[in-house]
């Protein structure tokens, strides 16, 4: 079947993989309808991902038909279209069966197309093992892209805003505009917030954060035109979505007393310079996350299909699988107004 | 002074009675500029209120001047606008001191315009025990209509929303569509619901709360509806909002499993038959609540200054505080499409 | 095989019946080592039960021995000691994998031995349907009797008093000290209360709870010495443990400002007269509750092995299988001390 | 009057100072009858304290008799036995009548014995601001030394318990077994853990852990002894009450996964250098801290009241006033067995 492998940094090649396949009985194999491009594959495109593999399908957000089930299958049936989790566990611990994988007991919590272990999914194809905890069949009323964002950057941007504990009334800030920090300004409101701000170098990105009610504070000024504006309070909630040593240090700036910091970008620092004392005279809490994405689908889905979230208005680009090599270009070097790319096959 | 008295059922004067005046160091006597009638006002117009005095001061919602302070007032001043809550308790003990006059251990939680204990404020002017605690200057960016809104309705909507259990992604019911029904329709949202149905029998009130989002339900076959509309899972959160058995009765019957059923208007019933095996089979939760008001102003304020709730909208008729009891009998027989009456002077 | 069914009123009869099989993939058969006999099958000894059903097994509390797996069952194996949970789900749906079987979005929460529909387990076998999600392995450090407990009382006391809002510094109330009540006196402790109070009519029963640090309230005087213990405050936490109209009545009296009652006892009234003057002047929260089970292990199985608890210091009688009708009549009419009764086969 | 007073790195003296004395309206003075050394008044012993100042009077922590009060204190009069909280707000916004000093909105938020700007309480006498929020009477049922406890030591260990996110049942490391730290491990059972493991360098204090229900963990082999005892799993919470950065590495290692770090020891390094990866991978929160004290006297008073906390435990010397040279070097040279220091007068 075709796919995209990774190579080298900045060398995404759409070509022929063996087929993917069930193996085991509580596996289901998906034929991918669309698939979409996440700030994380970005970190291995640029050559600084998660394992030293080469070669391997990259990709771990997928819609798409179940054309073959394991015999231990009971909720999927050949022919439903369905949302796969980006995120994976065991699939037989108590966290696991409760859609909660990044609490995994058998410490299997993993992701598709980070390294061979388990192939990703821009593909034609992808297995899903225990495919009753991993996948569900995409609830009425959706389309397949709403679904799409529910299979990682949706779930993950809401974890992000609840670890920050956003509350009704209270003040957000969120850095980073990407797709999952416009998510998160929604999400903001929706959790009751008061009033949103928002920081991103680009313009357009703002730009976008201020039609959805967010107020964008001005690059290389956040801090004290956002003292400004909240009397001296700052922000009670703080949500990080880039994963740079240099946001997570605005954020934390940027939170008030007993305000909330939470990180949502991928930042792999080993030794982060963190305040101490500017955090003890706060009183900051601190969260970050990783998101076992099944476990929200309760809350998300018909936040979606009534349409207090849109998730489907950050999708910029969509394209053929094929074409996914120009796909990686344009998101990483955001251009052409790149935010969530969707790749079809 | 002039102010509004209550004599009899439906009878209710525009008299002279005594000035008030500032007769302890912690009180301020504040010159009245604007006044709600309440829907609890109506238990005493009709008769059944809370207490057996006649002649007395009635009304329990104002906003005005502080023309007088005690010696020991700390945080106000003569000429400032405030907002006066309607909950009131010793003022001294550490939930009083909290704002949380509801849990006052020296169980002097009251209300003015009850009796003749505190007299009531739908009056030229009104004293205002503990004023430090029981008032507050009127926030930047708040009209007076707003704060007045503030002083009662809006946070018992919205206590009452709270204790519905109202999480993200919800759905939620709200039964009784009179001003506070109506804000909580609004704050439902503002609390992350996903989806608002809405039950009263006057349809003008229904397409109000149409208009604020919700679904209205067919008077006389909510519950079949709501069901079908819900594909059997009924509402997990209930916001009574009239205090009748009647009402009660169906909001339970709206709960679905594991719901919760929050009850706001007030219902002096000894002996309301409740469903109780009904109640297990659902795994029911039921809340009643009398609102401490200063404790909500916190996350109120910032909501109403930015927008994200509107009582000012809920309110259908401003008069002169000597048309009150027109204002009274056009509230009680709910003519002329009255909501919420404000009386000015 | 040999089991114990109910024929009519006060009529137990230990006989045998077709054996007990797998008939699903994902069922497993358990060879039962131990079983309780609960407070809730008194109701069906009674004649009261939840089914016109006669010639059925009773019993809903069970460990034992896998002797047979269907296809699909994958955590269990042949020769796995196991606790089975009392509540099952349609084991396929979200909450069901979450082990939340009492929110079951397929309706179809149930119970073994409350008709033919899912025969009990206090037989020489039973069979679990859904096995991964409704049984688990025995953990390590726990006695088979701790696990029974496990099954169905430990949790339902658990949800009992967490539905009460225990909070640290907190005052407790207890109502109905069978074993379930008395479970609840110890996890109010462990909960953070700092005084519980217990109530029931044996003294014996009051003699148990005063030894695991409660102070019993004096039959008949309730509410007035409780009063006096807590400077009027009443208690802010109470747990009715009995499910009788009474002890529901007598709950509430006790409950202070702002309180929570918990009702654990099974109460099918139709029409419980509520006093709902009552619970609006004090601001009640009312709980009604059905446990899931599994979805407590997490926090109930290492306080159990590590001595928090002790559930099985409620044991009274240790009895055979065979010895059933009379375990029955001796807990029915709390004869000899009875307590919890556990049947081994 | 007589004092202890500041003077350079290692100096503390004994000596005359003016007598406090009530400057508004709203103060008190007491005369103090025990005043307690806190860990964090041994930050300025060692020369690195919160002012440049010397010649100041020292200590935040006292309980006395009020012999004199301002013209607007209501809920205090001479003659009561009162307790003082260490945290002092502006004591008119609305954080702090609600006892929430470290929310204080006029950024007042400070604390006795810092600088000469409030003088401190290891004195015969001091001047207390706002004191109807600042001070209580002491409750029934408490002696002078649990309600010295109650000013500082024991909500903070509280707070800081709480911060960890402790749940019943859960796993709990306690880094540093200094009084606050071993007053940690008393709260985390109170709180439900199911097992609390203790870390310290002193042998000594590592056996009073074990006294209240601790696991010792081998210095130097904390964590890998911590997880083998835990199959892996590690601790869900961790109370760091050392500041230093090397026990702060530490608390964060003995995090498991979803795992909470709270840190209760002043830090005011700079830069520390967070694990970011590691955090990532465990989804770590951490917090910080400053104690309101008052907010948490509901909680803690009933729970020392009724020998649930039993703070008084942590008290190693009593010793005169004029003796506080000598009590700071015994307690920052941890010799004779130092813990909590308490000194008459």
């Amino acid at each position: 079947m075709k796919a995209l492998t990774y190579h080298a940094p900045k060398d995404i090649r759409f070509e022929s993989i063996p087929d993917a396949k069930v193996t085991k009985p509580h596996a289901a194999l998906v034929r991918v309808r669309a698939c979409g491009i996440c700030g994380s594959d970005l970190h291995i495109y640029q050559g600084h991902g998660f394992s030293d593999d080469v070669g391997f399908c990259i990709g771990h957000e997928a819609v798409g038909e179940i054309v073959e089930i394991g015999a231990s299958v009971e909720t999927l049936k050949v022919g439903d279209e369905v949302m796969i989790s980006a995120a994976v566990g065991c699939g037989r611990c108590a966290a696991c069966r409760a859609g909660d994988a990044v609490r995994c007991t058998n410490n299997a919590t993993g992701c598709y197309g980070l390294s061979h272990a388990l192939p990703g999914c821009q593909a034609e194809a992808v297995m899903v093992p225990h495919a009753d905890q991993n996948a569900a069949i995409i609830p009425d009323g959706l389309s397949h892209e709403q679904a799409l964002m529910l299979t990682d950057n949706l779930p993950t941007a809401y974890l992000g805003a609840l670890n920050a504990d956003i509350r009704p009334g209270g003040t957000v800030a969120v850095v980073g505009l990407g797709p999952i920090g416009l998510m998160a300004v929604e999400i903001a409101f929706v959790l009751g917030a008061s009033r949103v701000f928002a920081v991103d170098l680009v313009a357009e990105r703002r730009a976008m954060a201020e039609r959805l009610g967010a107020v964008a504070l001005p690059p290389g000024d956040e801090r004290a035109v956002l003292k400004e504006l909240t009397q001296g309070l700052l922000a009670d909630s703080v949500v990080e979505a880039v994963g740079a040593d240099a946001t997570l240090k605005l954020a934390l700036g940027l939170a008030g007393k007993q305000g909330t910091v939470s990180t949502i970008g991928v930042n792999q620092t080993k030794q982060f310079p963190f305040p101490m004392a500017l955090a003890f005279n706060k009183g900051l809490t601190f969260r970050t996350s990783l998101c076992s994405v099944v476990k929200h689908w309760p809350e998300l889905v018909p936040m979606v299909r009534n349409g207090r979230l849109k998730p489907e208005q950050f999708i910029s680009h969509r394209m053929p699988l094929s074409g996914g090599a120009h796909a990686y270009a344009l998101f990483n070097d955001r251009r052409d107004g790149a935010m969530k790319m969707v790749l079809t096959c």
